[in-house]
């Protein structure tokens, strides 16, 4: 990640009331932790207060262990919600892949170049067009097969939990990932499973919306990254793009321009989940 | 508008094949006429084609009625349908209104200052609130209540449809206007009834936009100009745009946000559509 | 301004160090404050810390000139320089313009909406041509010729100057103002004085910077608001914008384009000084 | 390329004057050509004309050595200047690189996903690091060292020139290659030397342009592709984009934001050049 030293990550949620930044900055400042990055917001519907903070490490006499123990005096003060992240461990990222290689072609890119300093432990393709490339930057590729029938898929989706569950991933990206996660799966990933949807969500759900985009006659094109969540298509956005087409755009034209968006904006989303900077709310995130 | 010389600009679609820009540019030449601007483009689906030519209308030897009679001859040969529009001819307008002042105020600007050099022939709101804003620009207002039941709603279009037709305007512009127009009357004003809309259509039809994208958390908001049809929000699309929010925007802040966007995309698209740049296909448009 | 309850705004800057936030916010906690709004930022070259908090002013016990006493403490203490302002008092805008009418014309707008709630207390302008539409918002407005030769313009900026400051205005907006200040008013309006500049800065400083953009060949065109010193568009950056043009965009093209651009730079940068969200470090902003 | 089928790229330059445009039609209607895509431009400062259009190549009963011929009579008469281009030879394009990898990368995922058709020839850089990536990809990859003194200096150049002329490529990339050309390297691949520079030019030529951008606080920051010429940093510029940063942006953030802008626009600018839609004029360009 982008983060030069290492760092303890506290994002923390509770109902808003007076003296809430008091109580934690005090608490941070009376144990000497050097605040290197803080943001707040409170939701106005809600009457819900976050914030983030990034201390540095090196600033307080304890360890992420004793950060945790001290802090639940504070967050359970103030009726909250409160996880603390240590930089030091390295995030660990299992992407699923089918045919399309631009957005794991991406990343992993951004990951061999030391952009994004993540362990991406495996690679897991509905189909074996993407083996060769994951290999290439060293990473195991695995191959499950989804067959068209239920109890096929049902196996197929057992085989693939199984293989990511054994990561422990902080994140599983579907980068255009095109099987429906059954609503179980769903549910066990739930704020871990990051996908990119190529349009611009709420518009042009579920398949093909490039060519429903194309039918529409929009003159600009878009990509979401978004928690996955039972609904298709439908959980919390945590980035958007677009960009512009017109007439002359046909739908492989429009396949084309969509890629470097959607290449792009799934990037973001994955680094500000592996930041923490994303804290869902509802159905909607707040990006610090 | 833009145009600096008096031009005749032809637009022009048929069935597309070999030589139709060789029949149209050869008639042309033959009177001796100076494209100052053209374009081309065939619809792959349909295999239609479309041009538009602006032709300095000090080129040819004859006027804007001789050269539609002569290329009724290029269109009988080519299968195709043709309008031809002389810019010496100001365009009338007339914008229909409710409460919200920064379409119209945006509008009236842009015509004062000459940028869009158009005859706007009335301004007529179903409320008093921008009267005088329309007024101070010497437009004329005309105040049209619309009741809420259905018997009052109707005789209210019938006396907006008679006070727009007796202008026989190029455009109606709803800029902000809040009813929703009656089926026979998108069809008695269609091609020249431009709408604005407040989200990037398809997303977020009907009413609220701004609380609907609000709700879902999407991460820009936008602005359409479309054709009014008979189908709510579903008309060919001009032109859009997006501008970027984010968890700390509120309803107001993106209402404000938003209204920046709608007032330049309503404007650009209004100034495509009387310079006959914007040709309707289906339910999309090219816009040249 | 957006605000919608009455509340006190602190923006401070200290030397950076370990207990800030906890200091401020404590401070804050103990009077009852309610933070509406908190923002922090460490410049990592100078070490310096700045930080703007929204305060709900009926959540303290005292008003704003006590608010300031207090407040005087903690400033000493960290050794920073603090501003708090009340969005009770309006804040009061001097407009300076020439002949364009774009700039005013938005902002004039904005002011009649509501949007902008702000106190216009005159405009001037060195040329007649918008005396018309500002007096019929209902706004004074002065005209002071400026003379070729140097001593006539100093006597006119030494006219412009003593208008202006009779209103001591929060800021004066070079609202497409075509005149240079001189250093010494750059000196006596410092961090008040906004300008905007009809190009992406640092490029096309000076005159007719559409043209210049134009024989350069770029694809995109922007505008800059800053605030004004005594060098030439030199000053911190507030707020940029761009948009595409191509081959096709004449100089007056680029010019009518340019313009949308240009009003809601000015607007957003205005908006953002008077909310007191802009804070000038250096030749840099920090713009919460 | 994106071309679908194979097609004669037919791009031309001459004097405007009536009928120009009908010669060219006639020319390819009379042979049965089958006009894909046509796009006309006449700069009004030089009053000259441009156009580029593509031509089925199967719609024609001659090959296209057959079509320069006959075209060079369309040439003459105008007194223009023609280029003709057969899509079924493939484009060859050579890159040069330096240390940063992410341009080379992502052309080069380009290319293995057949997105962008070309014949990558070789890669050669002044350092090693992108040897192994360049050699995944079954490309042959050349280290050319460049020493500090003019001399060495010199004799790399020479070699340098030497590898690429030999595979006398359609396009040279400078895809973030660190060292300036000659002026005399400059001249002989003029029109096909592409560079991609970090700025949005004019603003921060030469070295460290995204901390020229910090210290200048600007809001915006960019990159350009453009052809090389002997003046740094100031050739016909075919494409640029931007992206948005603040005060919290230090400068590796910088860094890291531009590589998406710059990448994105170096394909784009790549995919245009290679497609022959870009007509240098002057110091501009035309880019159908």
């Amino acid at each position: 990640m982008s983060l030069p030293e290492r760092r303890y990550v506290i994002t923390f949620g509770c109902p808003d009331r007076t003296g809430i930044v008091a109580r934690i900055a005090s608490f941070l400042a009376e144990a000497g932790g050097w605040i290197v990055e803080a943001a707040y917001h409170t939701d106005p519907d809600t009457n819900w207060f976050f914030t983030r903070q990034e201390v540095r490490a090196d600033s307080l006499p304890f360890d992420v262990g004793e950060l945790r123990r001290r802090f639940a005096h504070v967050q359970r003060e103030l009726d909250g919600q409160a996880r603390i992240i240590d930089t030091a461990e390295r995030r660990r990222v299992v992407i699923l892949v089918s045919r399309e290689a631009h957005c794991l072609y991406d990343l992993l890119g951004r990951v061999a170049s030391g952009e994004l300093d993540v362990d991406v432990r495996a690679v897991i393709g509905n189909h074996l067009d993407l083996a060769p490339i994951t290999r290439a930057h060293g990473i195991p590729f695995h191959h499950v097969p989804f067959p068209k029938d239920s109890e096929g898929k049902a196996a197929a989706f057992t085989e693939l939990r199984k293989m990511v569950d054994e990561h422990d991933p902080h994140a599983i990206v579907l980068a255009r990932f095109m099987q429906i996660l059954p609503a179980e799966l769903c549910e066990v990933w739930a704020g871990r499973a990051l996908n990119i949807h190529h349009s611009f969500l709420p518009s042009f759900v579920g398949a093909r919306p490039y060519h429903q985009a194309y039918t529409r006659g929009v003159k600009l094109i878009g990509a979401t990254c978004h928690y996955v969540t039972a609904e298709l298509d439908a959980g919390p956005i945590i980035e958007q793009d677009v960009i512009r087409v017109d007439h002359s755009d046909s739908v492989p034209d429009m396949v084309r321009k969509g890629r470097d968006i959607e290449k792009v904006v799934l990037a973001r989303g994955l680094r500000w989940h592996l930041e923490d900077r994303v804290l869902v709310h509802g159905n909607r995130t707040v990006v610090f």
